[in-house]
């Protein structure tokens, strides 16, 4: 028989252990949020802006060789249209446009929440530009929060590409975004990317920082 | 001395009892999209349609009492303006504007976020309908998340009027809202406000449900 003394210190230090080894290490990633835009073709930029037309360099982006062109388009919808709607570059293998909820809904359109390339059976988008205008049958989606990292952030955040994990903000309007996708690669610089809605729910301006924890069990 | 099985005995029975019994009891709350919309004064009802004038029923709202007008109107700030705000009856006290934050990048203002009927100091706006425009010095905010609740149901979720909780979806991209304001009225049915930016980033539909969480320590 044990007496009560000795139960109690055995219940002390097991609930004392249990509150210093939580599954959940907080860290902190810098919160940039993406405005509507769209990566195009050369074959697409041609179309829209004329035949050899290739884009021009307005602003070099956080991702290294990603840049914002000066160009931009009109995107338009059964509903209505964007008007000015910001081309990133360098070209791509395929032509694919990232809008919020918000801007769907205005276009009257249902794009699918997608990871960035996959954009197989996404929603039909009209494009207009100067020289032409473009109907596409797939390549308006949504983008799925993502986290760009290196191996060594990843090494370091205890996380591997295609795990999601959950970001806290600490704004006026916290919330906790529960299914934010890591992606690795060595081009990478350490960097959460969010939509307006998501900024704007959580009142999000410059220089957020998100505090990243694992989803228990996902990895 | 305790002999090892009985001190693992007592660990797994710990471990185990603590885990059957968390701080958070999950709860699940109905969850309403409001648009923008405005509340208006009688006086400022007829400066806006006209002297002697009444809104009109459009529609019952889930508060009762309250309605959606037929009548809207034009909303303008110094970057751009918003056409069709829907008026929701009946007229109030005071005039009251809610966006989102998204609209008030529209228009150029910056609304605090403040609860419903608390506008002091809050930002100015210009309101346009069919017989007359009023600037209002304050009037326009982003409205705090809410839950609605009668006392009955305040009881059974163990929170109090003023409370923040967490409440948290499973759509196909969930979020926790981290400070969600409780309000507890016999008038009120059951049901939590956000608005157009909190909906869309959670992807929330018609017919979605929150799980209710008390913030640990908050009350």
């Amino acid at each position: 028989m044990m007496n009560e003394t000795a139960i109690k210190a055995i219940v002390e230090e097991v609930v004392s252990q249990l509150a210093k080894q939580p599954s959940i290490q907080p860290r902190s990633v810098p919160i940039a949020v993406s405005a509507r835009h769209c990566h195009l073709t050369q074959i697409d930029v041609e179309a829209l802006f004329g035949s050899g037309y290739t884009l021009t360099h307005k602003k070099d982006l956080s991702q290294p060789g990603q840049f914002a062109a000066n160009e931009t388009i009109t995107i338009v919808g059964p509903r209505g249209s964007i008007e000015k709607v910001r081309i990133l570059g360098p070209v791509r293998k395929s032509t694919q446009v990232e809008v919020s909820a918000t801007d769907s809904i205005k276009l009257g359109l249902k794009p699918p929440l997608r990871e960035s390339g996959d954009i197989k059976n996404s929603a039909p988008i009209t494009l207009v530009g100067p020289k032409g205008s473009l109907y596409k049958q797939e390549g308006l989606i949504i983008a799925q929060a993502h986290i760009h990292m290196n191996p060594s952030d990843a090494a370091s955040f205890s996380v591997q590409n295609g795990e999601y994990v959950t970001i806290t903000t600490t704004t006026e309007r916290p919330i906790a975004f529960s299914k934010v996708l890591i992606r690795v690669s060595s081009r990478y610089e350490l960097e959460m990317h969010i939509d307006t809605d998501e900024a704007n729910a959580s009142l999000i301006g410059k220089d957020t920082n998100g505090i990243l924890a694992k989803i228990e069990g996902s990895s």
